[in-house]
C-alpha cells in the first residue's frame, strides 16, 4: 500500500530531488568541519554552508547573511531568541495558539527571570486582531512574539500589522516561522520582524537537524551556548562576530546541504505557487470533511485563508483512534494528539480530547484529499 | 591529487560503509518526525533514534538508553551539563587542557552566576595528576569536569582515577569525550562517570550535526532548552520523563541513523584495536617528527600513551603558513591555529604562534605518515 503522507507540518515528506544527493556528496566528498581549518575539504563544507546562508537571506529578505544562525531546529533558534532577548521586568506579548517552543520558554523565563507575560486569544472568528494585540502593550513591553501560523488551525496571523505595531511602539518582534517558511511570504526588512525563528525539515524541504534564527544587526542577544568557534578562538570570551559568537560547535554541514537544495527547490517552484496549490488542497479539505455527518472541523471556514493544516474529530470518536485507522487501514499518515499547543487546544477547544490533523506539501494532490475523504466517510459511517 | 586527511580531530573523514546510505534511506523512506506521531513513518524513525541509543549505550556501559539525549554536537551537550547542572556559589574544578565548550561555559558561570572555578595544570611530564585535583577541592566544589584527551596535545588524563576521587569526595564528574569517544574504552558505570559528553561525527565515525549527553539517573539539571517534547505536550513546564526533557524540538533523524551505521562500526572493529592502529600511526608521527631538524613536537615522547593527536611547529614559521602549503602543495589536510583551546595553547608554550596539528583516525595508514614525513621534511629544510 503506497503511503499517503499528511503530516506535513511535522517533517514535509518526500524531499525534493536533490536534498539525499547533496547530502550524500558532503559526507563522500568532504565532511570536514566549516570554519575549522583552512584546508580545501574544510573550504569546501564553508561554502557549502555559506552558499545556505544566501539561498535563505533571498527567501527572507535578508540583507547579511551573517545575521543569519543555524541550529539543530526552530526550538532551539526560539530557545536563543527569547532566553537571549529577554531581562528580568520585561513584559512579553504572545498568542494563545503558541506551540511549546515558545510558550515554555515564556513559562520558564516567568517563573525563574522575573518576566511578565500576555497571551492575546483571538476573537469570536478565530482570527486575531491586532487592536487586541495593541491593547496588551504597557510601559515594560519590550518583545512581540508570535507564531506566524498555528499548527493545529493553520489560522495565520497578520504579522505585517504586527510588525508595524511593534516598529512604532518600539517593541522587537520575533515570528517562529515554523509553519510558515517555505508556504507563505516573508520580508524580515518589510514586515519589521527583528527575529525570525525556522524549521529546515518543513516547509523548506530540507532534512530535520536544522533549523535557524534570523536577528537585526542591531539586537543583541546573551549568547544561549558557549564554546567553541572558527574565529577569535584564542579568547576566553564569545566572539562578538557574526554568526559566530551566536554558533559554537560544529555546525550540521551535512545537513545544511539538504537544507540547500530544499530551499532552493522552494526558489524554483516559488513561495506564491507553493501556497496556491496548497490553499487549494486545504479548501478541498475543509469542504469535503464539512460535508460528512459527524465531523467537526476546527478554526474558521474557507473564506479565510489559512495554511494547509487542517483539525478534525470525528463525533466522540478518539483523535488518535482515528489516527490509528486512518494510518493502518489506510496507508494514510495524520498526526493526532495535542500537538505540543496548549493554548491552542484551548482556543479551539480541544482540550480534553486533542485532534486528528491533516497537512498537506506541495507533493500532495488532489487525489490525496479524495482518499482522506472517503476514509472518513467510512470510519464516520462506521461509528455512527 | 588524492587527498590525505590528517583532520580527524576535526571530524573523521571518510565515514565508513552504511552512513551515507543509512542517511539516504531515512531521507527516502521516513523522513517522518519521531515521536510526534503514531503513524507508520513516525514508528520507524523512532525505532532508528531508539537504536542509535541502545548500541551508544552499550559503547559506554551506560544501564538506561533513556539517560542519553541527543543534540547538535558535543558543545551543546557541555552547555547543557555545565549550565545545567552548577548553582550559584559552587565551585568547579576542570584542567588547562579544556577545549573552549569547557572553558567559555564555565568562565560563563563564573561571570554571571557567582560560580567559581579552578583549572588544573600538568606537571613538567605533561601529564595530570590525581594528587593535583585533590587538592583543588573545596567545601563548595560541586562539579568536576575535563577533557578525556587534549584536543591540541593528544595527553589522554586519568578519568578512572579521577572518577574514584570524585565518587570518594561525593563530587559529580562530567567528560568532555570529544576526543576520546570510540578512540578510548569508556565505561560510565566502572569510571564513576555522572555525565558524559560526546560528539557523533569524530571518533564515532556519524555526520556532523549529532551528538549527545549521558546524565545518570540520580542527576537533575535544568534544561537548557524549552519546547515540543513527545509527551506530555499538553502541560506548560517540561516533561519529568527522560529522555523528554531534555531534547525540545525535532532531533536530527537522518544524522542520527548515519550515527548508528558509525557506532556500529566502532563496536564491529572494537574500541581496543581502533587505539591500537591509531597509537601506532601516533607513535611513527611524533618519532619521525623529532628526528627532522628544526621540528618541535608538544606534549610528551611516545613513552606515554596519547591519542593520535600531534602538535607541532616546524622552526620559526607560522603554523598557518605550514598548513597551507601541506594542503596545496602536498594535498595533506592538517589544521592550524588555535584549536579553539587557549589554555592547552598556554600549557604547551604556543600561545603566540598556534601551532600546526595532525589527527589520525581508523581509515589512516602507515603511508599517510609517511607522504607527511616526507612533506614536513621538505617544508623544514626550505626554510632552514
Amino acid at each position: 500500500m503506497a503511503i499517503i503522507y499528511l503530516d506535513n507540518a511535522a517533517s514535509t515528506w518526500p524531499k525534493p530531488p536533490g536534498v539525499k544527493e547533496r547530502m550524500a556528496e558532503v559526507i563522500e566528498d568532504f565532511a570536514a568541519n566549516p570554519g575549522r581549518g583552512g584546508h580545501t575539504l574544510a573550504m569546501k563544507a564553508s561554502k557549502t554552508v555559506f552558499r545556505t546562508r544566501v539561498q535563505l537571506s533571498r527567501l527572507f529578505g535578508i540583507q547579511n547573511p551573517n545575521n543569519l544562525f543555524f541550529y539543530l531546529n526552530a526550538t532551539q533558534a526560539l530557545n536563543q531568541a527569547i532566553k537571549g532577548f529577554l531581562k528580568p521586568g520585561d513584559h512579553v506579548i504572545s498568542s494563545s495558539v503558541e506551540h511549546n517552543s515558545v510558550r515554555r520558554p515564556i513559562e520558564y523565563m516567568r517563573r525563574v527571570h522575573q518576566v511578565e507575560a500576555t497571551f492575546v486569544e483571538p476573537r469570536g472568528d478565530h482570527l486575531f486582531h491586532v487592536d487586541d494585540f495593541a491593547k496588551a502593550i504597557q510601559p515594560n513591553t519590550r518583545l512581540l512574539v508570535v507564531s506566524h501560523a498555528s499548527n493545529l488551525t493553520g489560522v495565520i496571523l497578520p504579522i505585517a500589522e504586527l510588525g508595524k505595531l511593534a516598529k512604532e511602539k518600539g517593541i522587537t518582534f520575533l515570528v517562529d516561522a515554523s509553519q510558515s517558511a517555505g508556504v507563505l511570504p516573508i520580508h524580515v526588512e518589510e514586515m519589521n520582524i527583528g527575529m525570525l525563528a525556522f524549521p529546515g525539515h518543513k516547509g523548506l524541504y530540507g532534512p530535520q537537524g536544522t533549523g535557524g534564527l534570523y536577528v537585526h544587526s542591531d539586537i543583541d542577544l546573551e549568547p544561549l551556548l558557549h564554546g567553541g568557534t572558527g574565529s577569535q578562538s584564542e579568547a576566553i570570551e564569545q566572539p562578538t562576530t557574526r554568526p559566530d559568537r551566536y554558533e559554537s560547535g560544529t555546525l550540521n554541514t551535512v545537513g545544511l546541504a539538504g537544507l540547500l537544495a530544499g530551499v532552493e527547490f522552494v526558489l524554483e517552484k516559488g513561495v506564491e505557487n507553493i501556497r496556491q496549490h496548497e490553499w487549494e488542497l486545504a479548501k478541498q479539505t475543509i469542504t469535503g470533511l464539512q460535508q460528512i455527518p459527524g465531523v467537526e472541523v476546527y478554526g474558521p471556514g474557507i473564506e479565510t485563508e489559512r495554511v494547509a493544516v487542517i483539525a478534525f474529530n470525528i463525533g466522540q470518536v478518539d483523535a488518535s483512534e482515528v489516527s490509528f485507522i486512518l494510518d493502518q487501514q489506510y496507508g494514510i499518515a495524520t498526526r493526532s494528539g495535542y500537538h505540543c499547543t496548549p493554548l491552542g487546544h484551548h482556543t479551539a477547544g480541544t482540550e480534553q480530547r486533542g485532534a486528528v490533523r491533516a497537512s498537506f506539501g506541495m507533493f500532495n494532490t488532489e487525489k490525496d484529499v479524495e482518499a482522506l475523504m472517503n476514509a472518513v466517510r467510512e470510519i464516520a459511517s462506521a461509528f455512527s
